[in-house]
């Protein structure tokens, strides 16, 4: 397999999280190689702390870069003086073939610049989208959510193509042949919802590249009455956003009831637990930028090693899959069956 | 006080609801007076088997209606072929000037058709609005969120006149004398975000009319930051019912770890009411229709008993406060500001 980029100087806790979950992913999979682009002097301090097997080592390579993005700077910081970031320099891997992905925790915006500057958008693909994962704890499996951000407004069209996109992601990721494809909106009736989502409704009712099951509204998020959930990124980024927020308030009330009763304590633990592991939306790290040119997996900027480890394995996924040309193919062959319906 | 009518048919479970929760109503507000619009033989049904104080009937008067709109009825069909429902009926009742305001449980579409129909929108107020409750549990406290569906878009001046809508609304219904507004959007950076909310952020900065907060982003939703949120209907609609979803998505969580082990459900019950009592956005009934020349407001269709007088109280602070004529004084005097600065 081909090496994978890391921008270890990203996310909140750069090196000291990002640089042992690398050194955890190569543990795991035994034909990974790395590139741990960031400050070599830091990365090294680290690894030398690092306790565990030294011939992991063979399988890291360490890129050198001279400064950082931070969550601060506005993205086009990252094109006008950040050239020799961390950032820029790992998404530059992939775009010049010395690894097959890339991997950051660091600031989305920016991340997503640098992929559109480096890599180029794939061809028919207008606008790029990320994705999120979705957990539906009821039935103990996920759901995804896009474009939760890379966008903010996005016609039909674009509407559309985000769910060819997930569906092709979906699948890969989840085995899943043919993931049912839903509109997000704020009714389930027909006349509900904006000009953009009829727009898109119609081309996923007439594509039939798709199961599409039509609008699904956001109490039903949770639900799993679809595989891929698309939104623009307004939607999306308030969407789960808001949901963490729920999730944060709920876990406040149960330390509170808790402590009104010390009899109580014995439940908030696994509680506590249950819903980090089942709920919690920023638990499931590893949103995929997609519509590129190559493959660029973002972390939470709060992702712990554990979470960012999950990322990296995300990227593996993807490369193994290779995702962009399984995208490339499912937009071609769509537009070619709508072309065709056209002439009919 | 004036009286209210109340569309006694709306809602999942119509008069077996609607008519208690009027007695209890009118229990609590010795100075109330109720119109009852429905189905007249069915309300006296109810009536003759509910105990209580048979005084309290004085104060009812009954308002026979030939029809109901159902959930199903696109809005328009309450104009077109239900000019004798329940719900044209008793908004008809503010029209007339019967009724000083008017609480229904029934189709938010047909209602709000039917209130810019037959009551007119406010001068100057370009767009209606729907006001929702937001629950603040480490503080103990609500905040407001609008618009959560009234329209699908807006543009900055609309986002700007919910501002001042919601402030005034808020000011009345909790004695905050200048409530603090922020914009809802998917970042604090002020470059985030759409051209409306962008366009919307300059006029609260410019009116000086309001405590404005800037941007608010969907995790801090429920943490108190502002106590009146703006967005627009889509925004607001997904927001509110995606956090519903993940409210019912903890409640299944919580019994699942409860059925694991049997010392754990002593918890399960205080939490899951702790919840209910303080999280769930769907307990926050009566959310007003705004913007309109008279008092309308809204109840969860699948309101309780409790949950029903809680939207009549809403409507009778609204009518003491006499908020219509509030936002009217208020948006004149807005509009009266910018165009001084305009002149300077």
């Amino acid at each position: 397999m081909s090496a994978i980029a890391i921008d270890v100087m990203g996310g909140d806790f750069g090196p000291s999280v990002t640089v042992p979950a690398s050194l955890d992913a190569l543990q795991r999979h035994p034909d990974l190689q790395l590139h741990l682009v960031g400050d070599r002097p830091h990365i090294e301090e680290i690894l030398q702390d690092c306790a565990g097997d030294r011939a992991l080592l063979q399988r890291l390579e360490l890129v050198h870069s001279e400064s950082c993005v931070s969550d601060d700077d506005r993205p086009v910081t990252v094109l006008r003086g950040k050239r020799n970031s961390s950032m820029y320099l790992a998404v530059d891997q992939v775009r010049s073939g010395k690894a097959a992905a890339c991997v950051s925790a660091g600031n989305t915006g920016a991340l997503l610049l640098t992929g559109r500057h480096l890599l180029r958008m794939l061809p028919g693909i207008r606008k790029p989208a990320i994705i999120a994962t979705i957990p539906v704890p009821a039935l103990d499996r996920n759901c995804y959510l896009l474009d939760v951000g890379a966008t903010v407004h996005s016609d039909g069209e674009q509407l559309f193509q985000f769910g060819l996109m997930g569906a092709v992601v979906v699948a890969s990721l989840t085995g899943r042949k043919c993931p049912r494809v839903g509109l997000l909106n704020i009714g389930a009736e027909e006349y509900k919802g904006s000009r953009e989502i009829h727009d898109a409704a119609r081309l996923f009712e007439r594509s039939g590249a798709l199961e599409y099951v039509g609008f699904i509204e956001g109490d039903r998020l949770f639900s799993g009455d679809a595989d891929v959930l698309v939104c623009d990124g307004f939607a999306g980024n308030l969407t789960i956003k808001s949901s963490a927020g729920v999730v944060h308030a709920v876990e406040q009330l149960i330390h509170q009831v808790a402590a009104a009763d010390p009899d109580r304590s014995s439940m908030a633990a696994p509680l506590l637990d249950a819903i980090r592991q089942k709920i919690n939306p920023a638990r499931f790290n590893g949103a995929s930028l997609l519509g590129l040119q190559g493959i660029i997996v973002k972390s939470h900027g709060n992702a712990d090693r554990e979470a960012f480890t999950w990322a990296i394995d995300q990227a593996i996924k993807e490369v193994r899959n290779n995702v962009p040309v399984l995208i490339a193919d499912r937009i071609a062959s769509a537009f070619q069956t709508t072309s065709q319906t056209n002439q009919e």
